[in-house]
């Protein structure tokens, strides 16, 4: 048994999701584990990871519409507003999405199914750089 | 310590929701592991899992029509819907749930509450087979 | 590697979020860990586990009005209801966030960025006494 850690940062362009499959899938390699788990951590409260279906570009386009009505950036009754419009909303579409993902590692490879990737959600409307922490656990 | 995989399949009816309480227990005592932690992961994106109540079924009812009301099969502005009525609600409410649960192992048992099971939650119309990936991780 | 568990409670005072990074942080001192991995769980669904903005209490006020717009407690379709107004939503919101989070730990420290804490979401009007599991795996 044997623990590996890695961190990494993504630069992103605004609000929008963006695959990081690769990158955690290099991790796992590199930890050079069979069997266990690795953990990918957010380290932002206004941008969250999904792992979601990334085969076809309609369905992210929907799912970022989806979050523009169910979180909307004008709510009246926000009242922590300093930061920009954009900002409370970020948190919330934070909350009911994911700080960290977990998937077990089969055989040397993450058990994503065919149509699974991670991704960071972006939702401030200026890019940023995103930090995620990687953890792998496993022999 | 130690590591240990398996995975299996659950086949749906439907939307809905489908304990999977005890596969997930079988394969903890399978691991043989005291103290240590059970990662089970979901590997599809149109169904999700949940740690919900499992007492009344009529929390289960209230869940699958609230699910219906916050993302309704009919919205005109979806633009992912060449796989049918259901497919896009089924993406938005697996990001709204989750795609791995994780409980930690105590003296050889799942740490869950006395009214707390685990779900997978349906959200397609037609029964699926649904695989599931577990990871067992402990001493 | 090891693995380390702890369980610990916390007394909330009603609907809202209540810290417990500092608890979190003191498991994982004990545990000893270099690098690995912190799984937090709560054993309950009426209330939940976020990881959240922690400087600004106003982000924490607005969250809780959202989750009240957005699961109201006097849905008229609910029929779930014979433990009180407040519990079918209590069960939405939980599941809207999540039962379990789990944070890479480098260099002896959980990896939250500057302004992450762990929250317990209580969404019952009572005070309830919330049991918290731990594990912590590493070296």
């Amino acid at each position: 048994m044997k623990t590996f850690s890695d961190t990494f940062a993504v630069q992103t362009a605004g609000k929008g999701t963006y695959e990081i499959t690769d990158q955690v899938a290099r991790v796992v390699r590199a930890a050079r584990v069979e069997n266990g788990l690795v953990t990918v951590f957010i380290q932002h409260t206004s941008a969250s990871l999904i792992i979601y279906e990334n085969a076809d570009r309609s369905a992210r386009v929907d799912l970022h519409a989806f979050f523009e009505r169910l979180v909307p950036e004008n709510s009246p009754w926000f009242t922590h507003i300093f930061e920009g419009e954009d900002d409370m909303p970020s948190h919330l579409r934070m909350v009911l999405t994911r700080t960290s993902e977990s998937v077990p590692i089969i055989a040397g490879k993450m058990t994503l199914g065919t149509w699974q990737g991670i991704f960071v959600f972006e939702h401030r409307r200026a890019g940023h750089r995103r930090m995620i922490s990687v953890s792998v656990l496993g022999e």
